[in-house]
């Protein structure tokens, strides 16, 4: 969590921060035998709860079970395991993703359908049910509201960090907090949803407008990430609002709708932000901001094709000002706009003018390009509409981490 | 390239192949002292003429001077220079390939509106007319038959190998020749257009016929190639056919007509797959088949997703039969089908049945994998239409190529 600019108090206990909200791990050697990879969280009451899932046509086995889950708009658990996607298994992968939640309800005495469940790790290999099992026992069987940072270290795969963030404002005179968690790495380029993200608030939100705020964070934050243009099988973001702070159940949208939305998509812009910095083989953060844009369609548009393109990728690894290529992926995004207006940045030096070449400082470039986040500005002079994405650099450790050479 | 099995007669010569076609090369030193960077391409009568052009909003000036040179549906000749891209020059930029038009036209004897303009190379650097102008001069002035195969050569940037194709068939009773080249490397991801290409016929053709068998073509073959996602602002494919073949002009959808088609998206797709071969850091060719889709669009969608995922090639480069990847890739592609009903096969080993795993043997898929060539089939079982992509593995060199690393 890297904390900038904010209205917002920023807190520690990422997926626990909020009141009533706790978490278990366990080490269930899925894939790794010294790595904690099953979480459960739990709310002391049933939530309101939203979620937004991968488009992928291929949806992993939990995805599914979560999607249905989710059909009555309320939830008091959540499940994970990483080490195994369960995707492309078949009617076994269904069973074994219910068999998750039958066991986590089990032992935390709450109905099977008030569980969600998430994976994430390889895809087509079946689930080794023999510890998986195990582990959600003792980890639901351990559940506490100081976890939270356990738990985002269970759900990591390839990830070099854990991810949280946690805020606290105020709704209706009552302080609230929002936490969550995420995993990122590679396969990240989600589509209308996300790579894996858990976020518990003790706001009081109907599950209409905890939906709709969660659509709104996502298009603005893990909707504008990419690490490598690969939408996965497993993609979801869920949240679960218990109410327990108290305030007056947000229900249309009021001041506190808004606010509310304000800081969830804080939270989940500030873990898309983590994720791109961890993304496979990243040495950089890249965050490319596009301003001037007719409408905020064309400003993701092109701020997300300038973040996921390879060549861009490249060039800021090897630090090579190229602005030609930003150019390009603008241009190819689908975007609308007038090349001959685009001013371009590098930090706060201008590399290009109206779409087209001037002097400017080499060496200042390479300084910029040298650091560890390197921001791209694209003014495209035609509205004022504006949007963020966060892509990383295309270094030799992308391939060596996803390329399992074999001889 | 690579003839595999055609009605056809393939033969040498490039785009000089047909009659009345000749080519002359310059070594102009645009970027490099030691390199052929300028090429011109004449045909001794004037021709009908199409093109197919990058769809990026950031249109290179030579493709707007010659998109609107072809508005007239003839042409008599193309200068194509390598080594600086004239994109992002604004007005300069279009002065320049317009000069380059007009020089050309002036050694010829031509009108300046029958002259093609193609340029590749960098983005957004001033065009070194003082070297190009006396290049084209100097390859206008020595336009010969025989220098198809020179001509080639002067087009290629970072491609390893010069591309060509030629094929012989009869027409009307005559026996007719289509001839090309092409150059790719990267920036290649062409949409409804192409990298550079081009291709000369002495088959008689109307104007109107030969910009539709050219769509046709290009569809089923360089928008079908990817190296690496970036539609570049240059991409362009060009024909001429100037008739000297002396068949009756082909007006419409006759025999005639299906026949040159066919033969044209053998030439467009024998070159496709040498680029894709050629692809930055390329150690392997990838060709994606898929069958069994319930339209076409649905299998050119899915087979071109998954020739560029960045995980798939970058499995591919490691030897890796991850067809989990493969499956993903076809998902997230818009193509529609039902997971379930997928069948995946490295080569001739088959690797997933309906859309899950089956037990295979590794040996012989890292055998597979071993080889040049690395043909990945999927069959989505929900119909009878197919298509074929073209990509290439994911390796370190990519990165070598393209971060031109600072300190």
């Amino acid at each position: 969590m890297e904390i900038k600019e904010s209205k917002f108090d920023w807190v520690p206990g990422g997926v626990t921060a909020a009141s009533g909200f706790s978490a278990g791990t366990a080490f269930a050697a899925i894939k790794q035998v010294d790595k904690r990879d099953v979480a459960v969280v739990h709310s002391v009451v049933p939530a309101a709860a939203a979620g937004v899932f991968t488009l992928n046509k291929v949806k992993a086995a939990p995805v599914l079970v979560t999607m249905r889950n989710l059909s009555t708009g309320t939830a008091q658990a959540v499940v994970v395991n990483s080490g195994n996607a369960n995707a492309c298994n078949g009617e076994q992968g269904l069973r074994d993703a219910q068999a998750m939640a039958a066991v986590t309800a089990e032992v935390l005495g709450i109905p099977a359908e008030a569980v969600l469940v998430a994976s994430t790790g390889v895809i087509g290999r079946k689930m080794p049910m023999g510890k998986i099992l195990p582990g959600i026992r003792a980890a639901a069987g351990q559940v506490a509201p100081e976890n939270g940072p356990l738990a985002a270290q269970a759900i990591m795969t390839t990830d070099t960090f854990p991810k949280e963030a946690a805020v606290r404002l105020e709704l209706g005179g009552k302080q609230v907090t929002i936490g969550a968690m995420a995993k990122g790495s590679g396969m990240i380029h989600p589509n209308m949803a996300t790579m894996l993200c858990f976020i518990t608030t003790d706001a009081a939100v109907a599950p209409a407008c905890l939906k709709q705020a969660l659509k709104y964070a996502a298009d603005r934050s893990f909707n504008l990430v990419t690490v490598d243009g690969d939408t996965s099988t497993n993609d979801m973001a869920v949240i679960l609002a218990n109410g327990r702070a108290g305030n007056g159940v947000i229900r249309e949208e009021d001041s506190d709708y808004v606010n509310f939305r304000e800081a969830l998509t804080e939270v989940c812009a500030s873990l898309a932000r983590d994720i791109a910095r961890d993304g496979e083989g990243a040495t950089k953060l890249i965050i490319v901001e596009v301003l001037g844009a007719a409408t905020e369609k064309d400003a993701r548009q092109a701020a997300k094709a300038v973040a996921g393109s390879s060549l861009v990728k490249a060039a800021v690894f090897g630090r090579d000002a190229n602005w030609g290529r930003i150019i390009c992926a603008a241009g190819y995004s689908g975007a609308d706009f007038d090349p001959e207006k685009v001013d371009i940045f590098l930090g706060d030096e201008q590399v290009a003018r109206d779409g087209g070449s001037i002097d400017f400082s080499e060496e200042r470039a390479l300084e910029i390009l040298k650091k560890d986040t390197v921001k791209i500005t694209l003014n495209l002079n035609s509205g004022d509409c504006r949007a963020t994405a966060w892509g990383c650099d295309l270094s030799y450790d992308y391939i060596k981490i996803n390329a399992d050479y074999r001889t």
